[in-house]
């Protein structure tokens, strides 16, 4: 399949935007700018009035708990986690995880999103079905809670997704082992999950170091923090991405450099939730890549990567009363390159000869992309993801022109609400 | 002229959702629930799957400014103004207020904004006749820059705005005295100010406590606080409404609380130029009904106050550390009945019988409303302004199912476009 976008505004991987042809042969961009005659378009995508930018990479969320949106909110977190969203996890069924998937694979779609990284579960394969359905990439973890009873079998049903899925989907879908947090994993579970990884060679997703509360459980149950308690166990022996790392000392980012575990940053959940503002110039000064997630569509309360990419750029410059704290551009890095090279995906990230064509237009026929005077900031710092019209992941058209080319969405948003609504009155 | 919004979810007053029509006639609600027989309406709307909510009311923006949209963006508040915005300012003309004016209205139209505090200038009658063409509120004031060359001419010609215009557009638009802040304006310029604001009853619009550098500059060079500054030139003698109040103490409280001076709190702006984060729950607290604002599409980037509805309910949580610190209905309540209070607009900002038909429409089809188990959840904290499909104010038409009654949004669209582009390169 040969698809030509004709005349966008591209993003380039210097980020400096011109206008420009883009080129798309089977997964990959072969030509941008000079398209050579040889290629002949099956498909022809006109680009006139559209920025063109790399698909947005969402490295932490809990896909299905999107059914939860709205249910609870204004919460203390241990409260909220204590005595509405776990009892309330704790009756869905297959067909809610089901469900609650495709309603986040199309909120994920309309806005941007071609890569996600998910933690949650149980049935996962599910998801994993789904995500292969809808044309994404996903970088799927069954989430164990490590002090819950059945959790050595959750962590099989991840290995046992590992074989089953890891690679599939044309490669656009990876597996790794999901840890859900200090405070909730015992070492006796966190070393049995150490094993599991380091003999199947899975890699990890966690939530590390959300809470001051946490660091202060941490401490008091095992005399160190999370991060040091979490290496201890062995857990961190191979690459890990650690959600949230909002509360971290020299230490920390220590370990977290010796053993490649990447930050994923949530600004929106950790607002809402209050969690606090992680440090992310200081990790940039550090050279670390954070990435970027919108943690569950009940902490957020979207899927909206858009929006954590403009959170990033403002929350920063206001905690340290720096307007140059982290910029647009950096930002925008975090939402695309390197949230794809947190996830270990290969060739995603930017519009460049030889990437996977996962590319997003813009529609800038619209009031906030008027006057257009600078694409990026205007992107991260006026427009919404609303305007997100065409998506292109691993070269297949996904939506056009606003149309969802995956997805019954009309029907998807129909079954959701009343799944939901059945679910909160089980 | 009577119009029948049928069976859209409404927002009550007291924060309840329920299924119900609007009646509206004139300038106003007539009914809300139970519609008499006598109704018969003119014009129908359907309101299914749509959730009716006041127009937000936008308390502090400078709205030809939107032409300087993305021109510059990641600077230092006093660079940005010295060497960016104020020499580009300079060079302004006639048609470039009229242009930057009509963006900014049809952007605040397509996001839900009924009513606007616009300080800018010179030319605000112009600004005055496209609000009036637009067909919602203006509450619109000339900013003095006191220390600049003409500054008494600038204070003349609000006056000769206010003589013309305030009362004008069947009572839409307003006039209020235009005074940038204590660091341009010196004490004989206040002083002038407070007198022709109290000889002709014209209320208050001023920027107030924006940064640490500006109380630094004002109690070394006077010796006070520019809450106290303001006060002793005489100028807090009318009502007023104060931009941004970043920095507070209890002594500026007492001063706002005596002098009826209402904050408006600009959470974007206030992010993204880094200047601190205002001490809204604090002020809630002590009964201040603090209402919202987007300053100038150059320092936010957009006129979007869903987006500053959100931001309030978001980023004091993360400040406090307090999941409760600001809710979703009240940071909603800010955008609306607060911000109309603030501008003295009778009867505006409820949806209620006999209140002004000021009204938006979000259509909820959409993956971010579902499931709808809270509909102000899913408004402040999920949604994007995109939804707002419909909106009347004063009981007039204004938009309908995404279409602009009053205004020529292609064009307008094109013309600033290019008029910003000769701007920057005059």
């Amino acid at each position: 399949m040969k698809i030509l976008i004709k005349g966008a505004n591209v993003l380039r991987p210097d980020y400096s935007t011109d206008i420009a042809d883009i080129a798309v042969e089977n997964d990959k961009i072969a030509a941008v700018g000079n398209i050579p005659e040889s290629f002949v378009a099956d498909h022809i995508i006109e680009g006139k009035d559209h920025f063109a930018v790399p698909g947005l990479v969402n490295a932490h969320t809990h896909a299905s708990m999107t059914l939860l949106r709205s249910y609870a909110d204004d919460m203390e977190l241990m409260d909220w986690l204590n005595n509405k969203i776990w009892p309330l996890e704790a009756k869905m069924k297959e067909q809610d995880i089901r469900i609650g998937a495709q309603l986040a694979l199309v909120e994920m779609i309309r806005t941007g999103t071609t890569a996600f990284a998910d933690m949650y579960g149980p049935w996962m394969e599910i998801v994993a079905d789904e995500t292969i359905g809808a044309g994404i990439r996903g970088i799927l973890s069954r989430g164990a809670i490590g002090f819950m009873p059945g959790a050595m079998k959750t962590l099989e049903e991840n290995v046992e997704l590992f074989r089953n899925y890891h690679g599939s989907g044309d490669g656009r879908i990876s597996v790794l082992l999901g840890v859900h947090a200090p405070y909730t994993c015992p070492p006796d579970f966190c070393q049995a999950a150490a094993k599991a990884s380091v003999e199947n060679g899975i890699n990890v997703h966690i939530h590390m170091s959300e809470t001051q509360a946490e660091i202060k459980e941490i401490q008091e149950k095992y005399g160190k923090r999370p991060f040091k308690y979490i290496e201890d166990t062995g857990l961190f022996q191979r690459p890990s991405i650690a959600a949230h790392c909002v509360w971290l000392d020299d230490e920390d980012l220590a370990i977290m450099k010796e053993h490649q575990v990447t930050p994923v940053h949530n600004p929106g959940s950790n607002m809402k939730l209050a969690s606090g503002v992680a440090p992310v110039p200081w990790l940039l000064t550090h050279g670390v890549q954070v990435a970027l997630g919108t943690d569950g569509a009940s902490s957020n309360n979207n899927l909206d990567m858009l929006e954590e990419v403009r959170l990033a750029a403002m929350l920063h410059k206001v905690k340290e009363l720096d307007p140059l704290a982290v910029d647009a551009a950096q930002a925008l890095r975090m939402g695309t390159e390197y949230g794809a090279k947190a996830l270990w995906l290969d060739n995603v990230g930017k519009i460049e000869v030889g990437a996977k064509a996962d590319i997003v237009l813009y529609d800038m026929r619209r009031p906030e992309w008027c006057p257009r005077h600078n694409l990026v900031s205007l992107l991260v710092y006026s427009a919404n993801s609303s305007s997100a019209d065409t998506m292109l992941c691993n070269g297949r058209i996904i939506m056009e022109k606003g149309e969802l080319k995956t997805m019954d969405e009309e029907k998807i948003l129909f079954e959701a609400n009343k799944c939901a609504l059945d679910l909160v009155n089980r």
